[in-house]
């Protein structure tokens, strides 16, 4: 790509941010690590998530399109936000998943985007790399930290009371495992 | 790199693949893949999984290194099995896991890497990308299916039976969703 549009596309994406941002669009606490990408010339980043726990019901394994988000939250939660959110159940399989941090960026280079994903790397952040190098360079930043637990089934929980916040303990630890890392990359651009 | 380092580093990872091949050190149902990857002169492969469903047992969240292996299966499993593996529970977290296949390719040049990524993209490994394109072109091909479930604690799980089966399912389910798409992969080749 030739860099006139690399500067043309990143000068359209940032007024497409800086709007998000107006209308809360954007998780807030992953605007100071955009900004500072974005204050390079070689980045600019696309959708990125602030990491999140997520109450899903799925009519079935994988089928995304027919998912009921039943709780989102973009920091650790308590077992009583997690019963409210699972008060809306009602029919399908319930997943709780903790989700860290996703970050894309295209980068005017190879070589640029290479450095970004080995800091990355050395951050934590081991599921880093390339998702494409053929019109755009595009580099996802990502961890390996997750949970993707299945708890229930149409209205039903498996876990008792005792368990649940066994469960939530954890969601809660991956979710501040994979942050300690975004700081981490924050410190290090 | 170049391409005589390439051929001569593919010979000697070939040599390498063919040895494991003999001691059964290679997922068996991932080898005709592997095969026809490398019958291309663009690319070789290295490290692969053909999947597989595993109950770990973790000290702590994240520290692998002293994690117990109680069970590891490149099949779909009877929910009997997990039971069994169980039994040899003791003390931290259990976690069952199911994981999608990951194959690590290495290519000659950028355009053909960027091909196998999109034939991948296309047939469901929507997680793949490139790992690095510095020295080495190393392709990552992966899926997102997963479950990462915390499933009890200190010999005690958290699921009853009936409940044991459904997340047993679950985790079967995730196995040969992603293997479909492996199929439909070594049909693209």
């Amino acid at each position: 790509m030739k860099e006139r549009d690399f500067i043309q596309n990143k000068k359209l994406t940032m007024q497409k941010l800086e709007k998000a941002k107006k209308e809360g669009k954007v998780d807030k606490d992953i605007i100071p690590i955009l900004d500072i990408m974005n204050s390079y010339d070689e980045f600019y980043t696309s959708s990125s998530c602030y990491g999140r726990i997520v109450l899903l019901e799925l009519p079935e394994l994988g089928d995304k399109k027919n998912a009921k988000w039943l709780g989102k939250w973009h920091r650790t939660i308590k077992s009583k936000e997690l019963l409210d959110a699972f008060d809306k159940a009602n029919k399908g399989m319930l997943w709780l998943l903790s989700q860290s941090p996703i970050i894309h960026v295209f980068a005017k280079d190879l070589s640029a985007a290479d450095k970004l994903v080995k800091i990355a790397v050395s951050c934590g952040f081991k599921h880093s790399g390339f998702k494409t190098v053929d019109k755009n360079i595009i580099v996802e930043l990502s961890s390996t930290e997750r949970l993707d637990s299945p708890i229930g089934s149409d209205k039903t929980l498996f876990y008792n009371k005792e368990n649940i916040d066994f469960l939530v303990d954890v969601a809660n630890d991956v979710f501040e495992k994979s942050n300690k890392k975004l700081m981490k990359l924050k410190d290090r651009l």
